[in-house]
């Protein structure tokens, strides 16, 4: 038995098994399917193929390096720090022009700061104080400047009292200026280099335009006329990214600098460019002074003739420009294209299983198709016996053989056509002869 | 005959064709076949949709700002500083607060170095001599402070000889602390303001609580009871890292901050909130001094009445704290929803394949159904010769008519339903007249 | 009807309904399926499962912390700086080692700027004058390093006439060396030491090989023999990349370090390995000097006696190096492995629909093929039509019964079997007998 399966089942493996479908002469299912379908394809081909290259093996792990640039000069004239030149080397924080860097616009500087004891300044409530005993020796003062050394001062110029500390003194006035100081930053330029690689395609490109003229990449300025232009006006960079250069100089600030590289490597590689995109990154609509603008603090360190340190504080105020790279390349492959069709007919499958569902149970007539697609057993058996009794009671001489045969035929036909069956798997053509003759 | 297909293929465009199943009456694989597509509906159900949401459209790409803010000061005093008064300034790397600071926590201090030549320290391997020949001039000691001037040298307070070099000197001690020396850096805070933004969905956050009450956002500290506040005290971010501040103080180590934002944009924005978790991103088990701690040099430059450079150099141990940001958003998107469904139901299509193996193959009256799955052909042409030669045998006056009909009938029938054939396409219903006239 | 509908789903909801399918004995299109079958299997499996490790989850979002640390000191004898030796305090930028760091090869020093006036330089266009109108008081010269003061000088050793500036003075030359001042840089050596974490598995490893040979991790350095050592010499890096040390030294450049973890975590953690390559990152080709290497400018600030700033401005070229990681981690996963053989399976779906196209409507006999997939339905009401009318025609006494049973068997028969109806759902097996007794 088994053996036989085996055998079948080698002999039938070159044979093509197709599904038996029914045709249901159903006009409302039939176009609902082809509705189904035309849009299945429609997707499939609009969506997946043209807007999605569905036929192309993407990357989107991009090799990128950023190098900045800035230029300009800016000259300020104030009572602290008098005439006064800020080149790069005294604006750009940190200078080695990474794809994050810092543009000072306004500052707060505290000059000749040394280690002593002096008052802590008034704005800050825990250091306020009364008598010495609010001053405990030692405490340091929270979100302040110091350690109290256990004394409560009163500071010239002031008419609260507060808790001396022991600290970089004079410690940092709180007082900002009204307008920025390096407002003329709005005119500086910066240069952006970046060089990118798909590494799965090995495909590498800068941003700087390939052209000989030297004089353009070094006079052009980026915009809508000079899309690949490399070198940017800071003013410019703020303004597309919905902010005021003036007001943010004065509280600082952070903007993103998106560039994106979306290839289609199926095409020329001069077709391949970067899309800058701007926009502010700091939420700028917060009021409250905690979360808005952006600032920091350094020192710089000098050391006396008696080699005493002191330095000068300096609270910068400034924007924060981060460079963002990011990029996807695509190219044609066999792969993805044979997985997203095969996926598309998947789909199919799906439409026709919903069309199924109408027709079996939701229609008139599903009734009808139901008994159509679905194949019983059982009444088909019962039929035979009935031709079996039949045949028996109205049999007569020199009938057996045409009755015969055709019970024979019958049973054949039946058998390996409609798979009507004395649920016998023992009945086929050869056997059913000795079986009848059994009669 | 082409023409007949296309116009065939045109006529049964709107026809709806369903495949045609044959019921297999055996309990067992029907309820193998309804436990698979119950599990496949529990699994599409269940996990691609309620777990990870396989109806929305996701975007993992976002832009992240990170502004961090230290406060906290701490008093020292050791024999070679004196009293000394840390700050922000003094102890944060690099200054303007990005997503990657460093805390500074313990340092070795090497005052007043200046170009000069000096006996290199007998720690390194390398430098250690017993007669001039052993150090060759204008050789680089490996692993060392300096170039070889060619002279070996006896150190005051030390038995060894060691190469005298031309270098910053003196070289640098090689003694670290037994405790950190800012040991109250532990309760130094840090203010992390992280804004996001889906670029896909338009949709911008802050880490910021939107609150209205200032104090808060000032006096909070960020815990279970508080997990939406922005301020974090150093020890809790180490120890939630399970590390102790104390030791990780002495030889310094690298913390990451994860902020993970998951947003459902089919809830309210306000739902949308980021999740911190803390984890030690340095191998702290290594106990071999090469792969363990984190510390850099470095120096503070300055010149004297005559001109000359000189500085101090510093080996800062410490802790660097590398806030990582990411984060996915998802949205309600017809395509994946279809898709994720086609698939699910291609999976049906998998399983019934299987339950058609076991059906088939694998259960004893397999032989049985796989007759009624697969309709043969050739039995059954062989049927139809016999009737034909029964008929002839056995053919009497007056008996063509009926023995033709049946004949005719069996035929047709045959052909149109069991696919029974003579194998020739010519033959179907309204050709079978005149051709049976011919006999 | 509906009703009765949901009685006969209910009932035969644990059968087990199976495609039916009809046998093409056409051994061309059944090779040809198989052709088909087995390469989608050949994919499924060498592609999909093997090469591209279906049946595993993945991980790629890696936590990573990189701490770079370089060694090496260089003697310079010049005619500026005279004899001098450089430390890591003193050419590597910024001093903390993250994972971008800049090692500087060549600089030009301009000692004691202070703020004054002075000549702009002659190399810079805008600058140059003939008469005092042409330099307006109080305009920036672009891309120049001050403000106009309104004169028109001429400088020393030079023919040409400049706009007198207020900047940092005296400005910078624009002169570079010939050769590389640190041109031994080529033998520093940098160690590299990389934490990663797969956070989704829970599973870390860092690049520093787990020996307890410590004098091998001082001393190895990374190589083909050497594969899992963490120090590198800066030379063979810049070699590596494919560039030549000592001219990118002169001009600056930028080198990135990829460190690839690529692991199967089905495996032991041991066959988890780092794989490092290396590539330049700036485009080294570009011939135009606004495109081509990597400098730029610092200045170290001093104060004198009087309490004056004075800086010294150096332009540093160099090499930046970008420690850049990432990774992949999979491990087998139940979930994967079911996706990925049922969209294998529904692939072989299209298959059949293709061949199915082929032999349905490519090869000679599709017509008769066409025949046997689809089933026809008004043909076979005709042909039962034709029966009934012989039936009638050729009834004789004592006929009956036989025909009658003929009759009826074709009727079941037929109905059952083979779907040719009278398009009637009322018309079944115990229907028949008195529909025809009305005859």
């Amino acid at each position: 038995m088994g053996q036989v399966a085996w055998k079948g089942l080698f002999l039938s493996l070159f044979d093509y098994k197709t599904e038996k479908y029914v045709i249901a002469k159903n006009k409302k299912v039939g176009i609902l399917y082809r509705v189904v379908q035309l849009s299945i394809l429609a997707y499939l081909v609009g969506w997946v193929f043209v807007v999605k290259k569905g036929y192309q093996d993407t990357d989107t792990s991009l090799q990128s390096s950023v190098i900045t640039k800035l230029k300009g000069v800016a000259f300020t004239n104030t009572s602290e720090l008098g005439e006064r030149l800020w080149d790069v080397a005294d604006y750009v924080i940190p200078p080695q022009g990474e794809n994050v860097f810092f543009v000072m616009t306004n500052l707060i500087v505290t000059p000749n700061q040394r280690q002593a004891t002096c008052p802590e300044s008034v704005s800050i409530p825990n250091a306020l104080c009364d008598k010495d005993e609010d001053c405990p020796a030692g405490e340091a003062v929270v979100a302040g400047n110091g350690v109290k050394t256990g004394r409560c001062l009163k500071d010239r110029d002031s008419i609260r009292r507060t808790c001396e500390i022991l600290a970089w003194c004079p410690v940092e006035k709180r007082s900002k200026p009204k307008k920025p100081l390096l407002a003329s930053a709005e005119n500086f330029t910066v240069y952006i280099k970046n060089s990118i690689r798909f590494p799965k395609f090995k495909f590498s490109k800068v941003n700087v335009l390939a052209t000989n003229n030297e004089s353009y990449l070094k006079n052009c300025r980026y915009g809508t006329e000079h899309p690949y232009c490399p070198i940017f006006l800071l003013g410019n960079i703020v303004r597309w990214a919905g902010s005021d250069f003036q007001e943010m100089a004065l509280e600082g600030g952070v903007i993103g600098i998106q560039i994106e590289w979306n290839c289609d490597l199926d095409k020329a590689p001069s077709e391949c460019n970067p899309h800058y995109s701007f926009s502010r990154l700091d939420n700028k609509f917060a009021e409250k002074s905690i979360s808005s603008g952006y600032n920091f603090r350094f020192a710089k360190y000098y050391r006396d003739a008696e080699g005493v340190d002191y330095r000068t504080l300096i609270k910068a105020y400034g924007i924060r420009f981060d460079v963002m790279v990011n990029g996807k390349a695509g190219k044609f492959n066999i792969i993805p294209t044979i997985i997203n069709i095969g996926s598309g007919l998947a789909l199919m499958g799906a439409g026709a299983f919903f069309c199924d569902l109408v027709l079996l149970y939701l229609i008139k007539k599903s009734n009808f198709y139901r008994g159509k697609k679905y194949e019983e057993v059982k009444t088909g058996a019962l039929a035979v016996q009935r031709v079996m009794a039949f045949a028996v009671r109205c049999a007569r001489p020199g009938w057996e053989n045409s009755l015969l045969a055709l019970s024979v035929t019958f049973a054949c036909s039946l058998r390996s056509s409609t798979r009507k069956s004395l649920s016998s798997p023992a009945l086929n053509g050869n056997q059913s002869p000795e079986q009848l003759g059994g009669l």
